[in-house]
């Protein structure tokens, strides 16, 4: 119980009391954050709950205990997403809110988990208050999300929304060699379970995750809680510059093909691009290989990614054209051979203008200045944000790191995300 | 057999059989090659015979055969080093020519072989055609030229020369871990014999190497034979960039500190430096390594090697300083740091005057334009050249291709090569 009791009193270290109220329990969130994060504990202090492993199936375990607890009805579909329900004083659609516990390999505490005890919190606090919703309300656990298993997460949200295609679930195999329909069955689950999890989502109002920001901007604002305006959809491109090995020593400077300088100046030109284009909009080419790769051998063939990312498509694309014709000028210049290919092409998600402006006031009424973001990284609610409306809470993380066992958000920063998003739920319940 | 058959028959479709005179013989020439190409014949089609092991002590053995057939007297110093020695008809010192017989893994069949064939070929057209030189000719046969089993090559030259210390052997661990001393005992021989090869190199006039060009450069110019007027010396530096990793969607472009835009920006502008500083100067970046190299996270780390040339020290040195202080811009544009660390500068061998002329008279009577050159990569004649005057005479290698099985030089073009060596060491034997 080291552990637990180690990141229990981190957490409690110097936290703000008075945060604690309407029913909201800051000790109980920190207990909540400190049990799951002993699930799957890694040797380097982060946690390792790949989806669908008996860790993530473990820590679900724990969540769906919780849940009964806190008198909600539980279930778990097909897909492994876990569902705990509480009924509205009044029939019709429900207001859904959560996130996932599975994790990338050595991850941190925060990510995703938070968003699942935040969302059990709010009805945790009702209970105690004795408040009950007019609408009914879900508190969900997504599988899979992260990805780092398959290569390609939002597993349990493409499973709801029936976005998840037999050609996916072909293509998913783990690092291990193990087929989805394998790993499936390990789980408890079958393939025609997964295709079963597609849920009528005409039966959901509204969708709302509170998840970490994983990125710096809150805390360079000095703001704990921020309101989502969009979710960057990325596009991925594998760019190969190809040009012809040579001897460093013996081939004269102006007789060469080097793929490397090639691959340099684009590089450097790719950099300065985005701002030409929108202001939330970036760019990254975070890995890139060379061969042979020897010390005293011209490069024939660099291999780079590029990662481009925004909320607005329209910029985007046309930033992705931009970087495509830098690419060419680059081959052209340097008489390197250039391919471009897409391999990834996702649509933003803008959040609809009156969930964000109610997330906002929500923001306000607890006396912060409603500070708005992006989110860069894809989520859950940007999969479910296809078929209903949904909204997004960020609360900031420390130095913006993220997916490392240094992951941190103080305790006072999370029980303000939850007040505001009980707050901004229980506004959704009044609106007819 | 089939393997030196398609060798010697390769080699021999087309060759223009009038090049064989003298006592030059062409058919012989190519005999040799063929049956070197079959010693540490590799699946892949080149040849793999690593500095001391049994492949390349085989190869040795062969040559020794030959040279004793030359009528030559055969000994192998405590390094492996193989000379066939011809007694001139005064006393004094001798004329040495020579190359090396190990290569690089699934090398090439020209790279060494050809240089020590060329040698041995001016002393069997001498046997031929009854020529007796005034001054002592030997063959040599350098142990371990190319370095690939050690990480630093030239051990032979080295030994011989008094230039291999204590420091370097205990250093060399081959790619299987065996110490260099270990290997040496597997080869026959013992360290205290490796050092009592160094030779009183007082009684070498000079030495004269022929080796491939290893570069496009007679090709280009449709010239078979050139003399290189300097062997540049490289300096080796580490260069690493280190920013902050960050998730390539949540952070502004510019809120980062991108280790691989510093990169990117450095390698475009090191490609424009050389021709600032020299003709000869030339600078690659060949190897880079990217971490942690993940698509969607910004680079935290560069490490990137700089392999910098040329034949002249002063304009190289600056051309080094130029490079680094482009490395120190970059990190302060793109507010990452950076570390610069030499790990090699070796001098560069400036051929003789005297020499170079003669060497390329001798080019002029063949009826041949007299192209000089440098060599871009380091040789046994940079190392002896330290130490008596030394002179080298590339013949043209198609496409530059080296260190691979698809090198290739035309017989014709190693025959020519052998005339101009003969002409070459014949006026050195007549001169005072």
């Amino acid at each position: 119980m080291t552990a637990t009791e180690s990141l229990f009193t981190k957490l409690t270290a110097g936290y703000d009391e008075s945060l604690s109220r309407g029913g909201v329990d800051g000790g109980r969130i920190a207990q909540r954050l400190s049990e799951l994060s002993m699930i799957g504990a890694s040797p380097e202090g982060g946690v390792t709950r790949p989806g669908y492993s008996p860790e993530e199936k473990h820590a679900k375990q724990v969540v769906k205990s919780w849940m009964e607890q806190a008198g909600l009805q539980v279930f778990e579909d097909g897909a492994g997403n876990v569902i705990g329900r509480l009924e509205g004083m009044e029939s019709g659609n429900a207001i859904m809110s959560g996130s996932h516990v599975d994790s990338v390999p050595n991850g941190g505490d925060f990510d995703g988990p938070l968003g699942v005890i935040a969302a059990l919190e709010v009805a945790e606090a009702w209970k105690e208050t004795g408040y009950h919703p007019r609408k009914a309300y879900e508190v969900v656990i997504f599988s899979d999300e992260e990805g780092t298993r398959f290569g390609a997460g939002l597993t349990g949200s493409h499973a709801m929304t029936g976005q998840l295609t037999e050609e996916e679930t072909n293509l998913k195999v783990d690092k291990e060699g193990k087929s989805f329909e394998t790993v499936i069955e390990e789980y408890g689950s079958s393939l025609p379970a997964v295709w079963r999890a597609k849920r009528n989502m005409g039966e959901i109002e509204l969708f709302v995750e509170l998840h970490i920001e994983q990125g710096k901007l809150l805390e360079k604002n000095g703001c704990s809680v921020g309101a989502v305006k969009g979710i960057a959809g990325p596009v991925w491109m594998n760019v190969t510059f190809e040009g012809e090995a040579g001897h460093a020593g013996n081939t004269p400077m102006d007789d060469r093909r080097d793929s490397m300088v090639a691959a340099g100046h684009f590089i450097h030109t790719v950099s300065s691009l985005p701002r030409q284009f929108s202001e939330t909009s970036v760019a990254t080419i975070g890995k890139l290989n060379v061969f042979p790769n020897g010390l005293n051998v011209i490069p024939q063939k660099v291999e780079l990614t590029v990662d481009i990312r925004d909320i607005h498509e329209d910029p985007r694309d046309a930033l992705v054209q931009a970087i495509i014709e830098a690419a060419e000028q680059s081959g052209v210049d340097h008489n390197v051979g250039v391919t471009c290919r897409k391999t990834l092409a996702v649509q933003p998600m803008l959040v609809n203008e009156e969930l964000l402006s109610d997330l906002k006031e929500s923001i306000s009424e607890f006396g912060m200045e409603p500070m708005e973001l992006m989110s860069g990284a894809g989520h859950d609610a940007m999969v479910i944000g296809r078929e209903v409306p949904a909204a997004m809470l960020f609360v900031q993380s420390k130095k913006g790191i993220s997916h490392n066992p240094e992951e941190w958000t103080d305790l006072s920063d999370c029980v303000i995300g939850v007040q505001v998003l009980k707050n901004f739920i229980e506004k959704q319940m009044e609106r007819s």
